[in-house]
């Protein structure tokens, strides 16, 4: 069944506020076997009623939000009864409702509120604990309407997330799966890679997966990460993960969409080990990322953040001399700090990063983007790594990071 | 002039990443008094040929984003100069910089990439610093088109974030200025507050500035800021700045847009004066946002990130004693971390964070959300300040960080 979401709103055109809607929406039907094939933001006011008749000549299921509220501006309601050619009536229930509401919280009612009491004649009405005004399902399967039109449900839901979250779950989802079909929802996997970028994914498996009938495939390219979206039968989903385990093993951080922190803070924690990090280029970034972890603190002990070379030599026992001949962006001064953080920390592992994040302080021999990865272990050598990431300060951090984590991930694998 | 933007890509319609795109360009574009009339998502695939010839009967400026990659589902391009009648030219130029740009990254150059190397007839590139993707920009004013397209200039831009922003601003923002009517864009400031809720704010000034004539006003609610944006003529934006600053000073970070990390390391510059921090339950987000300045390295020397007990003790000297009469999220902890941060690293300030981020580890009398920030300066005594932020964990380390450097910046105002 064909889905479209329309959503209303001159704050979200305007970029007051960003658009969450389509992403929570898609994430709940996806498991139920519905995808949303087109989404629309309209301003309140008459273009509500293009984007709705448009999407009633396409889309079986029309998932509606905003523009059910108490203001002037707020179309959606009365538009969607025009469309429909259904009179508005008044609940006195749903009214008692918001009265109550609003005596709760000691707010006057005022005429204004009595709009939301008028309701699209048949429409049923979905409650909002969360809100005043209530949201309403159209069931159109023998509604006499326009022959162009194949809309067979429409759901008209509150603007605000934490109004229309609940109620989508709590209503809406038990609507939908009254009028499904037995056994249509389909598999999906996503697979994270780190350390090859998109066309090189691509050439290495999209020819095999390609072959596979019945799977849908789509790639999703972060910044030095690709995410990779496999969906069909269960069959074709387990041929699908066996061509790709085979080709890019060992660059798959996590088959369950899981970050590269969550899988290094997990794999630390099951094997009762202990990390550190001694930070210069990223600043911070790095501890910030495993820290924003649950449970973090199960496994991270201590980040050392030493911006200037003083800090280093203090705080991690680099000796000035070694900066004084590598430069404090070396090899040798990557090492130190990761085995000076290891000691000084008392922990099993210890990353460090020294780099040129620009936009000042480039060389000829050094440009912006040099950065060395260490990587001290109690169970090896220390393990240096030179990366190139000539990005902007931001994504630099970001880059190195990822580097720094599936370092550390590819040694606990 | 009619503003349509069309974001195309399966996983934006499948809820895996939220669309931020239409935030970010009705943002960019309000200053110019360009106003986004419609907004519409569609999956990779044919759909984009149904949206762009929609948008092409409407809107004189078209923006679409994604579908440039090298993949087999990025298909904007090729869509778009058969929708236009023009034939895709190979552009050596353009292999060239995506050539150079795997081979600074040591990545192996596929057939696929090639791809982004065709260009549709007389379209202007607009370079990418931060992919391999060109945007795209077609002048429709004089071009031979359906007599149906309103359409006069359509821009195809790279669908990642990182990469669409910085070309939105460096090349289609000086394109956009050329094509409008003299004297059609207005003045904008916008204020960044911090510390005061939204309502707050319209309650404070919004009756004054609603009196000004010929004033456009928006907010824009952030966790943790307000942005105030005001927008008509110089006499109308300077007398708004006047109600602004008289009623909302000490709130007011900024009135040209700049963050609150980049004032406050200004502010530290100005001064030559240094800062080190001790974190706990930021863990390094803190120091990240400030090394996220560029130039930060002047005024940042360490961060501690003292996520164990342990670690407070030994590199703080955080007394152990101290730690378990009080526990670690207490106004004693967060007084003697900053000390024990600014001595370590002999700084002129030292900002602390110890706090719950949940979401386990709450208790009755300290939970979820509680966290104590404390700043010790050469100049006065060490001041805590106690907050409570119950949300989530990222949310949390946000805001902490939000109190912690605009105490900062107070301070040295």
């Amino acid at each position: 069944m064909n889905v479209e979401v329309i959503n209303t709103g001159t704050e979200i055109l305007l970029g007051e506020i960003t658009n969450t809607h389509l992403a929570f929406l898609a994430q709940q039907l996806f498991p139920l076997g519905l995808r949303v094939q087109r989404q629309v933001a309209v301003p309140d006011g008459d273009a509500i009623r293009d984007a709705l008749s448009e999407s009633f000549t396409r889309a079986e299921i029309v998932l509606a939000t905003g523009g059910l509220g108490p203001t002037t501006d707020d179309l959606t309601r009365e538009i969607t009864a025009e469309l429909l050619g259904l009179d508005l009536v008044y609940h006195p229930a749903v009214m008692q409702g918001i009265k109550e509401r609003f005596s709760r919280r000691g707010i006057k009612v005022t005429d204004r509120v009595q709009r939301q009491a008028f309701v699209p004649k048949g429409a049923m009405i979905l409650e909002n604990p969360n809100g005043t005004a209530p949201g309403l399902y159209f069931n159109l399967e023998h509604a006499q309407k326009k022959s162009s039109s194949v809309t067979r449900h429409l759901f008209l839901l509150p603007g605000p997330p934490r109004e229309l979250q609940p109620m989508f779950d709590d209503a809406v989802i038990p609507i939908l799966k009254t009028i499904l079909p037995a056994g249509a929802v389909p598999e999906c996997r996503v697979y994270r890679v780190v350390g090859l970028g998109e066309s090189n994914v691509e050439a290495m498996i999209g020819a095999k997966l390609l072959a596979i009938e019945g799977l849908e495939l789509g790639y999703c390219a972060r910044s030095g990460e690709v995410d990779l979206r496999v969906i069909g039968s269960k069959a074709v989903v387990a041929s699908a993960g066996k061509v790709i385990l085979k080709a890019l093993k060992k660059y798959i951080v996590s088959a369950d969409n899981q970050s590269l922190e969550q899988v290094v803070v997990q794999s630390l924690a099951a094997r009762g080990e202990t990390i550190a990090v001694a930070e210069s280029c990223t600043g911070g970034f790095l501890a910030n990322r495993i820290t924003n972890v649950p449970g973090a603190s199960r496994v991270f002990v201590e980040g050392f953040i030493t911006y200037a070379n003083k800090a280093k030599s203090r705080a991690l026992k680099v000796a000035p001399r070694l900066i004084a001949a590598n430069g404090a962006v070396s090899a040798e001064v990557a090492a130190e700090m990761a085995e000076g953080a290891r000691a000084a920390a008392k922990v099993d592992y210890a990353l460090s990063t020294t780099g040129i994040a620009g936009p000042g302080g480039g060389t000829e021999q050094k440009p912006v983007g040099t950065v060395f990865i260490a990587l001290a272990s109690k169970h090896m050598a220390t393990v240096v790594n030179k990366h190139a990431f000539p990005t902007d300060r931001e994504n630099f951090k970001w880059l190195v990071t990822q580097a720094s984590l599936d370092m550390l991930r590819k040694r606990l694998a």
